[in-house]
């Protein structure tokens, strides 16, 4: 069997460690030359296979490589593009397959969430159909932990880690503000639709601080959640309310779309923290301050939870060593074995059963109020942000890598997307 | 000489490194038991010491005071009561001298910014009048630089530290995504009627990064902005913008301030930053992403300069050296030496030149097209941010010490605010 090529791509958000699984899959494709001969790179994600635009990672050195490991973001480029259903747009996939034979590309690996799941399936089947068979294997990757069948989602720990240490600094800061300033401090949060991340802020509670959480698998109910803080506030003299941006009420409407417009009109400008700011201040009085992380969270690397780390690097290998192996259409998961002390191993799920189903919180990491987490979450949570994994710094900042991303050249004729 | 109490407290918004302030005054302090007896401290800053609600650090172990070094936060509570004039509220100081006296109190440290330096002062020379003299030493604190004589001020090096590393990070992850998604992100940071926390986003340009930055001290101007960041997108692909809170138009308003209105006519909710990403998308159409950092930036800790903490520390334990020494009515302040190799010692101010004075960015720091730093405010900026100082953690959380804050018996009649 002669060695063939490697086609890695990062889809979607990108995190502080999907590096890392980028990482894992070329470290270990490197220690396999007489199977896999190059690993290649989609420049921005699959639209770089779609338009030929391939990256060499052999041109990269071994430290650079082993630099992705430290570094946030997508070294070669992610984007938000999902290929449509096989019969809406047959010609996209079709053209993948071209692109992966003209340059003798035998593996694709992709790394991202429910949606790149779905398009590494489809390649595989039709790679079938069409003659030109390709071991796909998706390597998961979510900050919003919303995949199924993996106990968590590589990216989902350090923003984890990054939440809880931030809500906990923040409600120190609050605490010695509270007697005439800042009462109540809103930290708004990723996730979407699932409300893992806004979770990790409830474990602050055990250091003391008070805290509610707005999730969006909880209907927003006005009237309760006034209450609960003023409880709070008078209890223990301030509160941080950590709320998902997918929080939305009964009917539907998200909190963040409050119809408001500006002064010439305008839609209003967004932002989950400042509107529920607004209806604690308006209902209680209290001096509030917010803010909102945005991509400060999932570009966190500097905080990054060494477990997140280490297992986002294993799913590349893993990756890889099931393409080795001769598995199809699959990914790597992260299998729990136990608690306390943690273990996990890798697992393996077929990607039938992966593609677009999305995993929320269940109820009873819920607390019954609907404003905290279960002891049972916690000990799901706890784990996910242990370790720390320090990158280098150097003259005061972290140095993280940018690759050269040297092109391969076209063998084929341009596509218009 | 028989040995008098001390008493210190912090004064206005609190910093990753103030309580390395309290920690520097009171190890110096337990090291000299012959002159100083105990250090009391104020619950919630001066108001403690207003209404006689004094807490004994001597009941707090080595342990627990040692770890105030890396605790962010105002350990005691701090307050943002600014004493008025002397001529307008002479019973609030009368006040503190009283308790000053009922508690033997001979030092009195003031940890905080303008407003505490100027009510330190009155105090020094009040206390004179009234026959019971205390020993007024002023100690450096505030994230927004603005303190006169002082090279720079403790708590800013790690806000500035932050800052950076934060709009690094999430720019490496625009980057990734600027081909189909963001293009343009706004990250929003403290700093008052000062430019200089967001002068430190400045410092990601030497790794690459196009950033354009909007000071409180360059008046906003809408048609010239929307061309840089057109320029810097059509150059780079993306383009990442740092915008004070105090930025604002030549007629004084600030960006914050749109006079957007809810749904219920409500005023608008606040922050610079999503008004800026929206004012981007009207013009070029770019997608955009914002965060407000908030909190955040001055809480964190786990972040902070090291160089920061050690002078943090540093100023503390000058303040009560020099008050051994006898000086009164005074501030230590940072002298900076040289810039590479950075090296600075303790100098001293006296107070009367030190309250009530901000200082801006120089203009030579500033570019001249307004939107970014020069060569010679790098070189004022990097020595401040160098070095790392983590926190320890545990189970994953930085392991921060809540003291036990035990009360001093209260000898006088009550007091109303």
């Amino acid at each position: 069997m002669t060695a063939q090529n490697a086609f890695y791509a990062q889809s979607g958000g990108v995190t502080a460690v999907i590096n890392a699984s980028a990482c894992g899959v070329i470290e270990t494709a490197r220690q396999h030359p007489e199977q896999i001969a190059k690993v290649y790179a989609g420049r921005n994600g699959i639209i770089g296979a779609l338009t030929e635009d391939l990256i060499d990672t052999s041109a990269e050195s071994d430290a650079a490589i082993a630099a992705l490991r430290y570094t946030p973001s997508g070294a070669f480029g992610s984007c938000r593009y999902k290929l449509k259903s096989l019969e809406a747009n047959r010609r996209e996939y079709e053209r993948l397959i071209e692109v992966f034979k003209a340059h003798d590309i035998g593996y694709f690996f992709y790394n991202g969430g429910g949606d790149s799941a779905d398009t590494c399936h489809k390649v595989s089947q039709l790679s079938e159909t069409l003659g030109y068979p390709v071991q796909a294997i998706h390597i998961p990757k979510t900050v919003d932990n919303d995949l199924p069948i993996t106990d968590n989602c590589p990216g989902f720990g350090s923003v984890a880690k990054y939440i809880a240490t931030s809500a906990l600094e923040a409600s120190f800061d609050v605490r010695s503000m509270a007697k005439t300033s800042t009462k109540v401090f809103v930290l708004e949060v990723m996730g979407r639709h699932a409300g893992w991340i806004a979770a990790a802020g409830g474990l602050i509670e055990d250091q003391g601080m008070p805290v509610l959480i707005l999730f969006p698998e909880v209907d927003f109910d006005q009237a309760r959640f006034i209450a609960a803080v003023k409880d709070k506030v008078e209890r223990h003299g301030f509160c941080t309310v950590v709320v998902s941006e997918g929080a939305k009420y009964a009917d539907g409407r998200f909190l963040a779309e409050q119809g408001t417009r500006d002064a010439f009109g305008h839609a209003q400008l967004g932002g989950a923290a400042p509107v529920v700011a607004n209806l604690v201040k308006e209902a209680l009085g209290y001096k509030f301050h917010w803010a909102v992380a945005d991509y400060l969270q999932r570009a966190a690397r500097h905080l990054a939870s060494k477990t997140d780390v280490e297992q986002a690097y294993a799913m590349g290998r893993a990756g890889v060593e099931f393409a080795l192996a001769g598995h199809n259409a699959v990914m790597p998961t992260i299998k729990r074995l136990s608690n306390d002390p943690y273990a996990w191993e890798v697992g393996e799920a077929p990607l039938a059963e992966v593609a677009n189903v999305e995993k929320f919180m269940p109820r009873d990491f819920i607390a019954a109020d609907g404003f905290g987490i279960t002891p049972a979450c916690k000990e799901y949570l706890l784990p996910l942000i242990q370790g720390e994994d320090y990158p280098p710094f150097e003259h005061g900042l972290p140095n993280y890598v940018t690759l050269r991303n040297v092109a391969v050249e076209r063998k084929l004729a341009p596509f218009a997307l």
